[in-house]
């Protein structure tokens, strides 16, 4: 009975269906599961508890790594279970409930979720329900295609669900590398001081005791969503390059350039995918999801070690990476989201972090997660964790959205997850704006001159020009300073053009 | 001459007028001067800089740790020596400046301005401006009552001068613990793991071959201007005396709290008084700058040790403690301000930060830095540094300003220091409100029922209900959101009363 997946012999009793599984999460617990970016959740469970609550109606607290896949946070939704969710979704069900105040949902920096936790400052986990290849001869949990908080889920939880999933591969074994915080006061350095150091064990250590039931489950991951490249994307790309180069040329940079870091998502891969036709060589990453780029540079010969959280590819890539994934295993390692993501390690190794925003301002302040400043996309995710710490923070985005009828680029954004002081380098298919150690009327210049989108350069001139007329270190005209947003809100357009 | 000062005969000859050594800075250079917050700074070459610039006008670009004393940036700004200032500042003639547009300010997180530098990503230092107690036996620099920046500038400057301060007693040397971190991409973990961890040498160590002059100086440092406990100030102090107790009783935190981080000024300063009368004991604190509270709850008993990066006294208070300073020096360090506030440090510590704001809004945002949106106060100073990676992140104010015309809980903040992802507690006279773990609905609550002043209460309940009622996860009117600013801007009052 599964004897290569279930190594512990006292474990085998307890495989169970997923609805029993489902039966031992009850009405307001907190419930921790695995799953990072559509890698690694858990499957089964969650559907079978969805499937329950439709019966006997009942609500949790939700905790992941980040996102999930097969329409788990859409399902669980619309079957009324979540009360709260964290810390980062990007499900269109979710989101709608979020935003009109049915779910409760807190979104947090990624790293800092299980600090919280550690520390009893947010509500205990209850159970966690954690997708693996296999538990142990010790009864320690090996992960799938994500960590993210599944260890200190595993680790902190009273109870502990495990599906092992057989539609992931043993080869998966031995990627990990599971490093958990020593306790404060007597916190020690986390040794992480290379992309590719391995500083823990490649299993979850935790009490066998604490496994209440197993679930055997088959559903792959989700294949990621993210589009190809095109002429905006490319443009952001080779800008970057550019600017790398010119880095390069002054001494600042190597051509190893330095660990990178690239948020989820089109751009951010794209903008990874314009490494392939680069002078740079010998890369490495230390970033949280690693997309179908990172595979990219590893078979160009481009990249020598990828560091992250969880591994996100579409289903092409998918497929031709796990057929021969022995030949990738040694240039990979996945961590726990709070070392993937820990300000210790970023500030260290000097990385570069690409992220994408949803719009940024003449000041370079950058809003990554709130449509008018009131409803919500996906959440911050790692990006402040990158951002604040970063060699480079670099936010990258197209120069305007809606066929031209926004622009990403506005007066004042109308809700701030990254202030000026955490914003090096912004990148539109327009230009590279480089803003660092320059004064905010400085900044204004950069953006307004190399990112904004030519059709709204002329009102953004005219804005910054009455502003400065008013004075101020970061000058603003107070009862303009929204009006784009509030013209998006009321006409669908932020200018009459 | 000054063979206890000047313990390396070779440098006997540098010694020269603080006019010959400020004649060594040219128009159009760079220059890092020690000082932070009123402690350290160099006092005689830029008095003898201004002098000069009156006669032949010259423009510097001036970095120092953080705030000078003795009126220098007036003098600077009034001589017109200064083009660009960072990464902080408080005096009000060169806010002026800066508000007006003459003075590029780039406000910076205190921890990063040396990092850009040893990077090359900002201008390189051409001279370095440092006050020392003495030169060793090797040439090195022993401080005064601040490292801030000194060590960095001094290592990574092409000249040094040296100001020698004969009204900062000898006994200030064995306070300092100089540590730099290494160079990426091998960079090690920096080896605190204690807020009484020595990991350093107790002066800078630079090649004496840089050292271009030395100027003996007398001039003391400026008294703090930190003003007495108030009603307001010890009913913020008492909420958060009872809000740490009751972490203490629910086992998150001990009777000896955590190590203890308080911004500088009135309100801070006051919140640590306030632990005079608290049940607490064996305190230590890992802050920016010591006050006269640190030495107070050393006097009491109460405090342990205390790390900082400089000592900002009153006069009376100084006199105290330097009329018998060895009685404290072993209960004290002095860290360069990249260490004091390096994010890997106080996240590993796990930091109790105590920092004011200026306003806050109702879903936690924080604006340190600007009144109206546009015209800078002081900048962020370290506050960032900490906020972002401490255990418990608290920010404090009074609720009210201007005798009531300005409310400092708005319905948006008109600039963002510190984003809700960043804030845990907030605090003013009226109580305080405990926001870890919730959704910003959730904030809101705890803010309007907590914090406001109850002459707002109701304008700040309409406002969120009216927000309410349109939607979204943080709910926003926008064309109300700045309202209050905008008011207050025309009428001089935030809201009709």
């Amino acid at each position: 009975m599964y004897r290569d997946r279930i190594r512990m012999p006292a474990l085998h009793n307890k495989v169970m269906t997923a609805a029993a599984a489902a039966a031992l999460i009850h009405d307001g617990m907190t419930v921790g599961m695995s799953g990072f970016t559509r890698a690694g959740e858990a499957k089964a469970v969650p559907q079978a508890l969805a499937e329950r609550a439709k019966a006997r109606p009942l609500k949790i607290s939700l905790m992941t790594g980040a996102s999930l896949g097969n329409d788990l946070d859409k399902q669980l939704t619309e079957a009324g279970v979540l009360a709260r969710r964290m810390p980062f979704q990007v499900d269109s069900t979710l989101r709608k409930a979020i935003n009109d105040g049915s779910v409760m949902f807190i979104d947090q920096h990624l790293s800092e979720t299980v600090e919280q936790l550690r520390n009893h400052q947010i509500k205990a986990v209850d159970i966690a329900v954690i997708e693996a290849v296999a538990i142990t001869e010790h009864g320690h949990i090996v992960p799938t295609t994500s960590v993210g908080n599944s260890a200190s889920f595993a680790i902190l939880a009273k109870h502990v669900i495990v599906e092992i999933n057989l539609s992931q591969p043993l080869a998966l074994e031995g990627l990990h590398d599971i490093y958990i915080p020593t306790y404060r006061p007597t916190r020690q350095p986390i040794p992480v001081v290379r992309a590719d150091s391995r500083i823990g064990s490649t299993a979850i250590p935790i009490d066998p005791g604490k496994i209440a039931g197993i679930v055997i489950s088959q559903q792959p991951d989700s294949p990621s969503t993210v589009l190809p490249p095109d002429e905006e994307t490319q443009a952001i790309a080779s800008h970057l390059v550019r600017f790398f180069a010119d880095e390069v040329a002054h001494g600042r940079l190597t051509r190893e350039l330095m660990p990178l870091q690239a948020g989820i998502g089109t751009i951010a891969n794209a903008v990874m995918h314009g490494l392939l036709q680069s002078p740079f060589e010998n890369l490495t990453m230390y970033s949280e999801v690693l997309q179908d780029s990172t595979f990219d540079l590893f078979d160009a010969g481009k990249l020598a070690f990828a560091s992250g959280s969880s591994m996100t590819l579409s289903a092409r890539k998918h497929a031709q990476v796990f057929a021969d994934f022995n030949r990738y295993k040694s240039r990979l390692v996945l961590r726990p989201q709070e070392i993937s993501n820990h300000p210790e390690v970023i500030r260290r190794l000097g990385i570069i972090a690409i992220n994408t925003a949803l719009e940024f301002d003449i000041y370079g302040n950058v809003n990554s997660t709130h449509v008018g400043g009131t409803r919500m996309m996906n959440g911050i995710g790692g990006s402040g964790d990158f951002a604040r710490n970063a060699h480079l923070a670099i936010f990258v985005t197209k120069s305007i959205a809606k066929a031209g009828a926004l622009s990403s680029v506005v007066p004042m954004v109308s809700h701030v997850d990254h202030t000026e002081h955490d914003v090096d380098i912004l990148v539109t298919e327009q230009g590279l704006a480089d803003l660092r150690g320059l004064a905010p009327r400085e900044r204004a210049r950069q953006v307004i001159d190399h990112c904004v989108h030519p059709s709204y350069r002329a009102a953004l001139n005219d804005y910054f020009e009455r502003a400065c007329a008013r004075g101020g270190h970061t000058p603003h005209v107070l009862r303009d300073a929204l009006l784009w947003h509030i013209n998006a809100e009321e006409t669908g357009h932020m200018v009459a053009l």
